[in-house]
């Protein structure tokens, strides 16, 4: 049975507990059970990690790759600033789909630039906690 | 019974029957198809329209404020360009979803800046026909 | 006797019925209807013409030079971005003055340029609706 | 009886004695009658002063608040350079009309940006002397 | 018998009849008939067209494919602004060559960037209505 | 007895007396009064002056040299703009010490740099008038 | 009994001990020392933390949230770089300063702009282990 | 007899010989040819030079001066970098044409801005030797 | 008896009193004598001033016309930044040599543009004293 | 005997066993026994360390001063981001040469900036393993 | 007994005989002459040379070095472009002073920038011949 | 018996024999008898040029094609700004090594760039002659 891995970055593992008014009131375990269901309707098994440390999420890439068919990649706020990540995601040969609950474009200037998304297969921002089971359902369909 | 427009923006008539393959060999019509079977579904009525025209498109979202329940929205080349159709999305009420086939932010330099995007609803970019369907689910669950 | 156009560019078709907590509660036709007023007060005929589509307004410019005294010029979203409404009004003989409900200086970054500015006879911005009658005047003043 | 400041910038007082052909025969005087004759038509004071100093024009903005109903402010060369009038103009609590004789959107570079501009109820540009009277009307209709 | 499309963008409608001082006092119809007239003796034929409307243009353009063995482009102002008349000539499988009756490196800073260069197989500039004829050589030798 | 000069740059004379929700009710004396104390704690005279011109500051940094132990300088609206100020802070041999009320690195893109900063002993932004008293008590230290 | 967290970013636990010339001869251990000493006559425990890595600093925040009343903090290289330690900073509710032993103004272009700085309720730089010490002070105020 | 000067700049000395595949298999010797045979059907003689000095083309073009009734200029890799070469052609008061093999606008970033430009009469470029051809034309025509 | 005034900008009464190993021990008062004895050689008067005021600097050049043959003028640090000392120099008609005592193309990026430069005779920088002597000489020749 | 360090950053653990086609075929492996053989030649003892986080390469840098004589260091994607990393090479004392198996001035835009090249002792980049061995030579030269 | 070289860059070896209502009738003949007379009179020996090539100047400056005692170098359209130039009289130790008859920052926005100004001993612009005879006399005084 | 060309830029003719504080006393014949020791070493000839002049090192670049077997090129301060040497070394099929004797990443600004390094095989800078020995190494393993 193939397994997606959810990945989530910096800071993301505060959702919900904070700022319930921007970020809405769902926690990161919320989604991930959000898309564990929506897996088991799927037939794929949903696995998911978290780290606020941009080596760590080089390494959970690097270890996906070969162990899952694909990979729902939240990179918070290194998605601006990480040319290592972009490497990792370009290194590695499963596909890879960004995704951001707010989105980028509508927030500061140095938040327009995504480092990240011109080595993944696609990007998905601004709806929520949406983003992500669309994002399964895409990985699911091209994986 | 709700309805939903999917509004495909300049070029995008030509889709499928030159360079598929660059765009793939799908035509605007086949992506409209998907989209309808979809719409029965999730039971929403879909209904299109293509224009290469800037002001046109800007009449086009006038008059779905008020007749659909959301826009499907590829702005095509005017995606970066065009403060008009920017100011047209942020003066209608219903939500709207930008789409692209390819990754903008893969392409040219000029490709990367969206200025549509700031006041969409969400974005959805890379996962060809894919990128309909998902915004088509997504205005579904939230318009 | 002479007459003045009143020129609309994208969007301001939707003025007043839309965000009037923003753009106030005056539509473009309240706008003209004072613009048409003070026109009978100061002996000029005053018409009216509004567009979505730049390239309307390029036609709509060029008819204006041998028929109109003078443009009052409200180029909208185009403003920032249109090299060619910029050389309609260059080419033209007549008068124009630009003018803006809001001050597009103390919005977002892309709207501070206005490419039109440089070749109309003036420019007046933020005043709301006297922003055009106060056009009207000029016009009439310098005509 | 409410009172109006026109407040001239600097090298505004050398206007109508020096390049006629550039700025027109009119000087800061003519201007200021203009203004005056205009007033009591319209039934406000109008009372003017020049500095060519930034620091005196900030004293003399600072006096105004509470003591006249409306600044026509031609800020000159400060436009472009002066954050301290900036903050003099958003600290006091009359509206401010910026004005310009020449349009300076048609001027060199740096003097496309005005920092004065964004803290304004308006601004005029262009127009030459009628720039003023213009304003002095729009600060009558709204202070 | 192949054909060639003259294409011309906005405001060169009001060619010859306004500043002749500046662009010359041949009109668009001059330039036509001069290029009908070479077109003969190269043994094609030669229509034209003309649209102030960016989406027009794209129109044209689309149709010329599969009807024209190429195309001779003036896309005036929109040289500078357009991804999607840019797309339009990258879409279709015609040379398209640009041309400027002047030179727009030599003129304002906006005017320095073509966006249509980088997909048209050649461009000539700053030569007159020889621009188009010279245009009009190049491609019956390369259609 | 040592003395230190507290220096408030253009606009600083209406705190308190303004917007007091933004920048909090405490005026220009009060912050004054407060530093007076803290010197009387600390055995150094508290002297302090304020001016809204440029040149009048340089005067006041001129004449401390010599005469008080060190600056306490709040340069306000010519932070970001006076290479003269600049210039002469890094004239004098006492030590200058930068404080903001706000923080203006929050603000807008223009007042990211200070000119002043890089020829200062030291900067104390965004804690109100405790970035005076904590200047104030690094003077004594370091003066 | 209150805490506060002094903590120090990358490179920082090499102070003293390298470039005293520059960096003062006071190690890191000797400034936590001063910290607590004085976090004793204020009536506040004080901790100190340090790491050279990104993700490290992130966890260290978050902890501090709900155990600490506020935080000292220099971030070192990543002042400049890190948009995901902003985010974390913003993301806690306590009150945080950033301090830095040097100007970062007077160095480097790249290090003119701090991601920090916006969230930070305030910043002091340039006064050596002085920079910690009022930092301590202004959050016992504040906190 | 009138004659036209064919100007080589840097590299072009290697045309045909080395990858033809980009750059055709056609000499700089061929091209010379062609254009001096149609310089025979045009009644004028055509001469040519080349050199890789950036000193001994501005020579050249001194020389032409007063000798040739007009260059057909290829300044290579000169054209982005080379001021002098610019005054050169701006001081000399026979007509020069600006011509390229390829297109620069659909080469890399810095081959886009062409200094030689704004000072030559016309500019053809990527049509291969028929740029050549084409401007030989036209320096008959204006000459 | 004709008169040349030499204007001293911002600063320049701190000179040869402070810091004598970079800008040397001549104090402002030593290089007015210089000129003034140059000028007794010469046969023109030659009178001083200095200000630390922008406003003042402008009022002082705007008197300087009609009285004297010409300025020299070293506009420290006002060079870079004052768009109002530019449009003085460039409203009085007598000339005007800008002059540096070091060379500002040499020191900061800020201190790279000069807004006084493009509206002056000339310039003279980088020769210590010997800048003023030179532009007084200067003057003397063309005034 | 003295030893040196090969420090490879991030991805570089991937060398060899993905896109042989664009690394080459040798794995980090490969390259560090290249360099233990000639190590034994030249007579320096080789260590190698490889780390995908920031942080740990800040770490075993520090560590690598006092019992190393020098670092051969791969920064990866780092190079381009990390102002953490260049502060650790300049503080410790050792030198440090940064090697690059491609060119990044080859690359994408981003990658066209170091910031570590302007502290270390220096760079070879594009020469594939060559470039450590080259490196490993280099250092037992000047260490 | 001491001798100057007097070094005249590209294009200047027209001076005179073209356009002489821009650049005077003087040619650079009637220059070196009237700097041979001043020399005379200052007893000095002046020596002139003239080269369009970049690789010749920096030759001449080279021999000059140790063969005069300073150099009046007028670099023409190399100023703005040659870091080799830069080079050259950053190397050799006598003084050069950089000289141009008209005034660059006057000019076109690419002539605002030198890169030989940084490495001379001074600048002098905008003079016309007078330049020239300025700097000589300057480097009598200081070499 | 294959040969290596050392190609020395403009300027480095004087190595050794000034500024020997910074750039070592070593000449560049020194340089030159390093390399040439080495290849005999190698078993590859050794031969070196020198010019001032871009065009000759173009020259050198040609003509070494199809002669030598690889160039160490030190271009000098050619490198931030020669697109015609860029094109030489690109259309020569021999493999190029540039060369740094100091670290140009460590300098100025308008030394960031190389234009030479994208086309090249490979990059070594900043290790004095080491720089060209290493290269030549690098070159008899790749040619």
């Amino acid at each position: 049975m193939r397994s997606i891995l959810i990945l989530h970055g910096p800071n993301l593992n505060l959702l919900g507990t904070r700022e319930p008014g921007v970020y809405g009131s769902q926690t990161m375990r919320d989604i991930d059970d959000m898309c564990k269901t929506l897996g088991g309707e799927l037939g794929v098994e949903v696995r998911s990690a978290q780290s606020n440390s941009e080596g760590v999420l080089i390494d959970l890439l690097q270890e996906a790759d070969g162990r899952d068919a694909g990979v729902v990649f939240n990179p918070g706020g290194y998605t601006h600033t990480s040319v290592a990540l972009r490497d990792a995601v370009a290194a590695i040969s499963i596909p890879v789909i960004e995704v951001h609950l707010s989105n980028p474009q509508a927030r500061e200037e140095f938040r327009r630039r995504s480092l990240i998304a011109p080595v993944c297969r696609g990007s998905i921002a601004g709806l929520g906690p949406l983003s992500y089971t669309l994002a399964l359902r895409a990985l699911v369909e091209i994986a």
